[in-house]
């Protein structure tokens, strides 16, 4: 084996229990019979495209260089949103123009763009309610193949963009949102561990629901039992996390929901 | 790489918690370690021979010519059910002789069928409740390897039969019957999308516990918002769908329940 | 296609649904670019290193020789616990030196052991929260890679131990535990099928809250209905079944809850 064996990832709402993964691999298979292909997940909430870009935007940059991300979480499928993909400076990128897409592409900053328009690189029968199979999964075939994408496509100036919600600063302090939630119940706030530790150092208050948290630690197994506490998630974001149980649960918090953090003068 | 790489493609009631459908795998790698291995997914319903070969039917056909299924639903383990193998015009499907493999298989037409008879190509020990892994993982992983099916087992007559209700015609109308049910609540109907086109046009009603649907379009997001309708889905067959929201849980409806259809003369 | 792919086998409780596994294994793609990934299960219950010790320990053996195992269930991440890479007679296994790996290992007979302590072969960042990302993944490849396990890290004794419970043998019987719960709601105990047989034979009685079972029987099939068995489970160790049903739902019973088993002189 000499060629290097560029994957193509696979990340959607399609579920583990329908076969709707499978037959995308398969139809990527008919045309690059020696694709590697990784699952990212398919488990992303049915139609949730905030939690789809968030999976693919903490996820893509640990994959080789040249890595083909076919992502569908795809609401408006057969409908006017366009069929697009997108090469940023390391990777590919293929789904709906739906935002999905958009923070992981953007911060790999995007190179070209063009509107899957050629039905001669799809399945023979377009489906108006399964792209993933019909549109994305031939193309990212085809990319990997080796097409270039101005071939499948015409040009288009650029994605639809889709933000995740910054942190605000507000007269009580900064409004933070959560952006994850993991199995663990590990909830992944909007603000970088960097910022955190440059600006709030060990005096802080997160305060959620009546909940006050001011504890931060480097490990789960160096916080104490029954105390919720922060600490410098795996994404790259602080974390409220609780030992061996579930934050999420315990807290009754969800993604989108709000936190609000200050600095404190004095420890209490 | 030259050789083609054709997938040996496992689909099963393992579920994904357990190491079952792993072990197959190793088995399989044991015989023929560089095969393409694909899930087609292990979230059947345990024991649910219906949802096996009903998944199993509508996703052979998006996979490379010379795939090799691997099906295990297998309630008869052990007992006088036999293992068998079949190929057909495109492909081979390898499972115990309880129907699974019939819809799939016969719409491919069959050419072959061997009863798995020879222990030198399972594993040593041959348990009575992991046939997937002792038996139907090897012979895959043989095929794969090229072995031809009359060395695998003696050639038997045909598989047992299974087919999926047809619509039935009767006085009040056609009575269609929901062959499946996804992750996202669409109900699909034992309705060719074809025969629903050429047959009623947009001049119908579908019935379901008082529940009258008179709708149909070609995309979700066309829908208005909590109003069932119909749509021509990805496997062939007319759903029962609703925007943003599960028909099958809105109206308890799953497998096996029945839908009444009936043409109107006029619109309503 | 000359080499033999030898893969590498990934379990852990990372679940299905957040990106965790995708991300190990991109990380593992970036340094060995055609490795076999297969996924064990990544269904492990959260930071149960028991049930992941368990499942690791009844499938290592079916996979080929040379497979690498990469086993995150990793409560102390960050902490003081070691991550280790174990090379065995047939196998190499990396994870935390939790106990989690020593079941499988030490059954497979322990060559070497090393202490991951060498940052050249791991993610630039290491954080404290995702191990498998920035160490075991990385160190699994470079052992795929043929690195020798004396470069990766300085050699340690041995892991530390972790034993399943055994039979204990009291003045009322024999006092058996359950191992393992499967989908089905079978339950492992942890008694070996042969040495059931060549103890118990036909006459015996399996006592749990109650219940006494009294019926072995080759096959789920063979079973009547609503009668909880025994039967030889495909783990090697007797399992308690009920057949087209789940005997741990029935019987309300999980892993680590014990059964009574006594010889009986007379049929009941």
């Amino acid at each position: 084996m000499t060629t290097r064996n560029i994957p193509i990832v696979l990340v959607s709402d399609f579920g583990h229990t329908d076969p709707f993964a499978g037959i995308v691999k398969g139809v990527i298979l008919n045309i690059c019979p020696n694709a590697q292909l990784v699952d990212l997940t398919h488990g992303i909430r049915p139609q949730d495209i905030f939690q789809g870009a968030f999976v693919l935007y903490r996820s893509f940059g640990f994959f080789p260089k040249g890595s083909i991300f076919c992502a569908v979480v795809d609401p408006g499928v057969g409908s006017q949103r366009a069929p697009i993909a997108i090469k940023t400076r390391n990777y590919y990128f293929v789904g709906p123009d739906n935002g999905l897409l958009w923070p992981a592409a953007s911060a790999d900053t995007i190179e070209t763009c063009v509107c899957l328009d050629r039905p001669e690189f799809c399945l023979e029968q377009i489906s108006t309610t399964f792209h993933g199979r019909d549109i994305f999964a031939p193309i990212a075939a085809w990319i990997r193949m080796g097409t270039p994408l101005h071939l499948l496509g015409r040009t288009m100036a650029c994605p639809n963009e889709f933000k995740f919600p910054v942190p605000k600063l507000e007269s009580q302090g900064m409004i933070l949102t959560v952006l994850g939630r993991d199995r663990f119940g590990n909830l992944t706030l909007n603000l970088k561990s960097q910022e955190f530790e440059s600006g709030f150092s060990a005096l802080f208050s997160l305060e959620f629901k009546g909940v006050k948290i001011t504890r931060v630690f480097e490990t789960y197994e160096q916080a104490p039992k029954d105390i919720f506490f922060v600490l410098a998630g795996s994404a790259g974001f602080m974390e409220v996390a609780l030992k061996n149980s579930s934050a999420a649960r315990m807290l009754k918090a969800d993604v989108l929901d709000r936190f609000l953090l200050k600095s404190r003068r004095e420890p209490e």
